[in-house]
């Protein structure tokens, strides 16, 4: 008895036919001898009925069914009486007279229930992971995923963009985050890397005349992980040649235009909003700036250069910035709930947050005596006060006042309500810096990667202020998460020579780090550049999710562990001898799996 | 200066336009102070045209131009003069007039000719891989790689498969091929390994319910590899529930048939033939038999079991089989001939072949003094025997037979050209033996894996003669190549209890290797089944190449080295110590790589 139909599909169109239905018992009722059993499929629910009427021996058969047997049924579809339509099925005005049953398999009564909203701890929802699918919005988030894939490809086919599969098994890199590394059985002493990602790969596609490649990459980093980190995640990689950063951003516009109309119904205006990236900083204190909402930060430094209050006067003269958020109409926050914001400000480097509230007309707080008249004249209008405005200042180096008002911000905007969680705002943060000082190591380092194109103005910069290149780099940020990010690369030989130089080394040393590419580079580079979008992250703002585990099938803990198959595991010893390694235990005690389980 | 058009694109209906190019040079030719560029993309190649009279001082930057320079031009679409037509170019009836040229980047001499049909050595191709995928055959390959991918997908996704993306980084398994490891830098002294293939992760997406799932999924096989085999490759994985084989094959069938339609343009006749396992192997000596040519295996055992050739009576009463191929018209052959045939049965584990040529309506032939006369006449009919036939016997046992004759009837099938090489000849072959008898652990093992599931009509096999039972499993074969497989896979726990106990260990022991597995099993397991395609393989064939490398945009040779990075290689000893391992010395010398870096 294999099915005809599926569950979910069945409507008063469908009235009158007989039907095949397989699908897992989602609850069972038993009124006065008669049977009602929802049945599930990846549809949906429908409602069979076994009545001694119609259904004969079925209704005995049925009578042992329980919650997730698996049943074959035949039956025939019938409208129901008007009063026992279910408005919450999208089958609830008909059900389905069965007359033949097959108990398909048995079942265990399952850890938790499969339903959606269930409060169960993750790691029991990992753990039995096959389960947890089965709940419908686990299943609709993995059908959006596919979809949303299907959508990439298809607009991307149709563009001329070439799928490549590119390799897993890689030389590991000096550059970038920690790799995964794979022992070679064959050449023993000797490791593949997983890639971080195809960035190589793709570029040397480029310099084969692809001219058009994307790829939905898998990609591996072996970092500490955060509750938006995985070990392994996919990316939608993106490279093209012969076409500028102003070409190409405007058609991965075109591409997130249709993904969200296919998917979310979503009509997004075009263009996106450019921002530079210093004016996100400055505006927002985030390369990823949350812009469903206003409440900008204002730099005041000007303003309170030589002001009575000290901390920002000496701030001002040491190099530092002051900045001030105008919180409207929050001037009737509690005591309590400024304190509040002191370990708040710590939390992102900050040493304090002044604060300000303008009641009846009068500016009132700790600092307040020691602004001049001009000053409060000069901050309300900066920050356009008015009564009732809670105004917060704070002072330090550029890129704590930064993370501390940025994040402030976004604080505020959530407690106030501002953001619009319905909305998908997305802009592209442009004019990243080519290089950044490291401090530590008294050289510049390149804030994308060393082949990361400058912009054509700014090259004579390399050698007055290389920090104040600005590179053809861009990201693409939605709601204040970064979805996809890249760069026009370097393709002409003397650009990347300065651009070695500046980073402090020799074409030779670059040589040794980059050996096979530079060589490529020789041979006739078109210019070219490219975009990797964040799919699984893309994926969990699609379907309204936070948490990046509810988007991927088979994801692992904070810890890196699967809780479904227990990888990692030891292996046999006869394993390693063949790859040519061994094991050192770690000094001291194993740290224990069970608490780092637990996810943020 | 951006391409408006691509180079190969260009034709008698663009004459008159203005067009901007961007392209590497092929080749350039000055013929009396008119310099011609043969200017190549992804597309193709067209002329361009640079003269005194329209070209001005691009003439000059253009004759600085070498090849594989980088171009971008403009200029006007003209049609030729008639007598320079060049019809082996698409675009040959035009030519562009160049009024502009930038010289987007230069190039090196190639280290070989960038176009098809290069005689060079894979090794240098592979080491200069980015410009081997130059050559339009490399190109095309990709590409039809690519498009390959997307009807798979279109299909699937038109038959509400869905696509979920499985982990890499998986639970090492005890069973299958070789692993490959990675070394967890979080939990000392304990790996993961890289999938074999979604296998286990497919049927848990079963037990969730998602009905149809598929993957073009990255697969990994730490074994010594072959000119068709490589560490990492691609399949085409599908599962499904709630079918049953016939239709899983139909549909799959559905899928073959717009797979070639839209690639190669041929219309494959459904359904495809089905031919047992048994019959296989007895007609063709393989259970991926090529079927474009007859020439099929007889079995006389029956026939010489009495035979005064003495060999043939006592294999055929020790057990084994007598076999002929019957070589229609090689009577002729020459003793030399005849000769190397012994050492090529050698190959194949064959004490030897047998032969009787029919010349002059005579038998001839070392053996022929031995048969009976009614053995001649039985033989005659059997073998279809005439005038001018060459009869080649091998006896020994069954396997070793198939081993020798099958591989005998490929090399007459080539040696005859009995082989259309245009065409493409589908067969499943399906019923396969479920077990196979492990002569050295004396115990069956599943020759498929254990959970395939049995024909139900051979289920009573278990008690009586388990080596006899039949699975639902499948092979899907093309021109004599294995391109896909699959199984229907055991649901039901009693089928599940009696394959493990035919295998020889308990439910519990059984729980110690598949533990998460099994317990999955018990939550509701729907019918299911699938298959998986060999990607890379059935791109070769679409791409009419016999090399799994050339369908590979980045391979590794057969010693798994990637020449073009040369990984695998040494790492940094700080990472190793973040993992925990150390590497072991082989004893004795390292083996050198390069005698191996040769390509069968």
């Amino acid at each position: 008895m294999l099915k005809t139909h599926h569950c979910g599909s069945l409507s008063k169109a469908d009235v009158g036919q007989t039907v095949i239905l397989n699908g897992w018992v989602q609850r069972r009722r038993d009124l006065g001898g008669v049977l009602f059993i929802d049945l599930r499929d990846r549809s949906g629910i429908v409602q069979i009925v076994f009545n001694p009427d119609f259904s004969g021996e079925a209704l005995e058969i049925a009578d042992r069914a329980r919650n997730e047997f698996v049943l074959a049924v035949k039956g025939d579809v019938v409208e129901r009486d008007p009063e026992t339509f279910n408005a919450n099925l999208a089958t609830g005005e008909i059900e389905v007279r069965v007359t033949e049953i097959e108990v398909l398999n048995t079942a265990k009564t399952p850890p938790f229930p499969i339903e959606d909203g269930v409060e169960v701890d993750e790691s029991l929802r990992l753990k039995y992971r096959y389960l947890d699918l089965r709940r419908p919005e686990m299943q609709n988030t993995l059908l959006l995923r596919s979809k949303s894939a299907k959508i990439f490809r298809d607009f991307l086919d149709g563009k001329e963009f070439v799928e490549v599969e590119t390799p897993i098994l890689i030389k590991s890199s000096p550059e970038g985050a920690r790799d995964y590394l794979v022992p070679s059985r064959v050449h023993p002493e000797e490791f593949f890397a997983l890639p971080q990602s195809p960035q190589i790969y793709k570029q040397l596609l480029m310099v084969s005349g692809l001219e058009k490649y994307y790829q939905i990459a898998r990609c591996f980093r072996d970092e500490d992980l955060r509750a938006d980190r995985q070990p392994e995640f996919t990316q939608v990689d993106i490279e093209t040649s012969f076409m500028n950063q102003d070409q190409l951003l405007g058609l991965m516009e075109q591409l997130m235009v249709r993904l969200f109309k296919e998917t979310v119904n979503v009509d997004l205006p075009v263009p996106f909003q450019r921002i530079s990236h210093a004016d996100a900083m400055n505006k927002y204190g985030s390369d990823k700036p949350d812009l469903r909402f206003g409440l900008e930060i204002e730099e005041i430094t000007d303003i309170v250069s030589t002001s009575d209050v000290k901390v920002f006067a000496s701030i001002a003269a040491g190099g530092g910035v002051v900045k001030a958020i105008n919180a409207k109409g929050c001037a009737s926050w509690s005591r309590k709930e400024l304190d509040d914001l002191q370990p708040f400000a710590a939390r992102y480097g900050g040493k304090g947050l002044a604060w300000v509230t303008v009641k009846e007309g009068e500016w009132r707080g700790p600092i307040v005596k020691f602004f001049k008249p001009e000053e409060i004249e000069a901050l309300t209008e900066r920050l356009g006060v008015e009564e009732g405005d809670l105004l917060l200042f704070s002072a330090d180096k550029k890129k704590v006042v930064a993370d501390v008002l940025g994040n402030l911000r976004l604080k505020i905007g959530r407690d106030l309500g501002l953001i619009n969680e319905s909305e998908y705002k997305f802009a592209w943060v442009v004019d990243f810096p080519l290089l950044g000082w490291d401090e530590e190591a008294k050289r510049y380092v390149a804030e994308h990667h060393p082949f990361t194109r400058p912009k054509d103005e700014d090259l004579h910069l390399f050698e007055s202020d290389p920090g104040a290149i600005r590179a053809q780099a861009y990201d693409l940020v939605l709601n204040g998460y970064e979805v996809g990010g890249g760069s026009m690369r370097i393709f002409k030989r003397d650009v990347q020579e300065k651009m070695f130089h500046a980073l402090g080394f020799t074409m030779e040393e670059a040589h040794d780090k980059f050996g096979y590419l530079l060589d490529a580079f020789e041979y006739g580079t078109p210019p070219h550049g490219g975009i990797a979008f964040g799919f699984d992250r893309l994926v969990m703002l699609l379907a309204g999710r936070t948490n990046l585990r509810e988007t991927i099938a088979f994801p692992k803990t904070a810890s890196a562990t699967e809780l479904l198959s227990g990888a990692p595991s030891p292996v046999d010893l006869s394993q390693l001898e063949q790859l040519h390694i061994r094991t050192v235990p770690k000094p001291g005690v194993k740290p224990a799996a069970a608490p780092t389980e637990q996810q943020a």
